[in-house]
């Protein structure tokens, strides 16, 4: 039985920040008749599936997915994260379409 | 008073697409050390903030939300969207740079 966990890594623009994506997509919806749209922002959301269980103690994989956003995840000048500890996991032998 | 409610629409790859990027964020953890990696998705969310309030009937916006997804934000050949109703917010005459 392999044990796994679940983290959602959500990484935001800092306040103030332009958000091109998110200004473009509101023009687009408005084009589009949605003219209620007063803006959009955009995010991006990583869940990181780990291998073993957090035994109760979530601050060493917190502290550990923390590191990753600094090194690759997230421009620490304009971007912002957050983390989510989502489940714990079994992993299955075989994984099916499901849902 | 101008009344607006936000909605977090989150666009994901339904089950059995492949996701590229989240492969290769996987493989960059696992080359920075995090070895413990075993799998990354990636997924998008966009904040909308329309105009107006809910007043208690939020089946009107899910509806509208659901066909802003349907014509620009989603891929329905290859990607799921969820649809919460956020929080309702009062527009405040000016914005500054809080939190």
């Amino acid at each position: 039985m392999v044990m796994g966990i679940e983290v959602a890594v959500t990484i935001r623009l800092k306040p103030g920040v332009a958000d091109p994506e998110g200004e473009n997509t509101k023009k687009a919806l408005n084009l589009l008749g949605f003219s209620n749209v007063r803006a959009v922002r955009t995010m991006k959301r990583f869940i990181i599936e780990l291998e073993g269980g957090a035994h109760g103690d979530t601050s060493a994989i917190r502290a550990e997915v923390e590191e990753m956003c600094k090194k690759l995840l997230a421009n620490p000048v304009i971007q912002d994260y957050e983390i989510a500890i989502e489940a714990e996991t079994e992993a299955e032998p075989e994984k099916g379409v499901e849902r």
